[in-house]
């Protein structure tokens, strides 16, 4: 487990800060990454800033197996993503050959300035398109940073056609049992469960349903059974105090 | 503008990271400091890690006028929060004497040793409770730190009761207007008007809506009135497009 690929996501956006708009490509990435074994340590929500994104990226990118960014490959003034990337990596932009026949076969004709930005990518080596099957425009990867669009439906078609290209590890499973007990009546005997399996990484998330005080436990880990011995260990807990706990499914 | 407060979010959790919960923390801080004149500039999402949740206090406490965390300050094992902001700080962690009073008069009774967990705060001077009017278990402020709770009713009461310890800024106000064109269309004459109103935040949001492609051009600033004529200028240029322009109100 302890050289499993490791990522962090960083996501490009005022509308992001501003609280104009909820972000929706973490859970995503969450999601596709721990299914393939790549770690999410981290995610960072920075504002359209060209210092700041240079600086993010250069601390991340020297951290993490992969950097994925979302957000500012637009055309538009306020998409300042791939400057930033170039400028990280000390390079010049270009227009990439491949990415303006891709524009121009989805509008049918040369496509004006702004939009032939879409086709801009660092120079140099190391550099290749991730596909956009939903509006053409790629995102590309440069060395272990992978620069994608920021509206969740294209950020996931991207993620799709790039995930070819990343190394794999171990796969996280997780599964959850939940009842009607309080978690702090478990806490005690919860970490001594969590003491007992080391391997398994054990979540107390506390809820009310219909007016009732609710605990889901969350197991995740690299080897199923563990997870299944530390759940029902965690149910018969539950039942002690008096809940009837239900499990999930592994996933 | 420029002595505008400023702050960070760190949203501190596992189940963000793994995709299992979507966070709805940023959003709300996002719009609750805008409105009150506090920048923020920055939100880190980071694992239940001890030495990470420490690093990373340490580095943002000293780049913001605020920090606010999230999460990890109940009453299980996963809950570290508290001791890392103690480490933080280098101080030790103590039962703070009201926080006990308000669980023992919540609970009916002195809580057991699992609970008194969540009246734990580092000791030492310049530590303020933040009521918690959902479920006693106050946060804290320590020095330019907001530790709150990461379940996201109880992160809003407590901004609210942390909100009159904020110095504010100018108010930041946004309005936007959008219509049926592409931004691609646009992004050459909204590059000028940006250029006209550079005290103005102009940002360019593609959507699709019924089928037909829809741009929302949002500005944000302290200057209502440099809002209205920026964006009086977009909508015109959206009518030159053929677009129908739908103004926003003001917030």
């Amino acid at each position: 487990m302890t050289d499993a690929p490791t990522a962090c996501l960083i996501i490009i956006g005022d509308e992001i800060l501003s609280g104009r708009t909820q972000d929706a490509n973490l859970k995503f990435f969450g999601e596709r990454l721990a299914a393939m074994g790549i770690r999410l340590k981290e995610a960072r929500v920075i504002p359209d800033v060209a210092d700041v994104i240079v600086e993010t990226l250069n601390t991340v990118r020297a951290l993490y197996t992969y950097v994925f960014t979302t957000g500012g490959i637009g055309p538009t003034h306020d998409d300042i993503t791939t400057m930033c990337v170039a400028r990280a990596f000390g390079r010049t932009v270009i227009k990439h050959p491949e990415a303006v026949r891709r524009l121009v076969a989805f509008y049918g004709h040369m496509p004006n300035e702004a939009r032939l930005r879409m086709a801009e990518v660092p120079d140099g080596p190391g550099v290749d398109l991730i596909d956009n099957r939903v509006s053409a425009a790629p995102g590309y990867r440069i060395g272990n940073v992978f620069v994608m669009a920021g509206v969740p439906s294209i950020a996931a078609v991207m993620f799709d056609a790039a995930a070819p290209m990343l190394q794999r590890g171990d796969p996280v499973f997780s599964n959850h049992v939940e009842a009607d007990v309080k978690e702090g009546d478990m806490a005690a005997e919860l970490t001594d469960i969590q003491a007992r399996y080391p391997h398994v990484s054990i979540g107390s998330y506390p809820s009310m349903r219909g007016g009732k005080y609710c605990t889901s436990i969350v197991a995740r880990a690299t080897d199923k059974s563990a997870i299944e011995k530390a759940l029902s260990e965690v149910a018969t807990l539950m039942k002690k105090l008096g809940g009837v706990p239900e499990m999930g499914s592994l996933s």
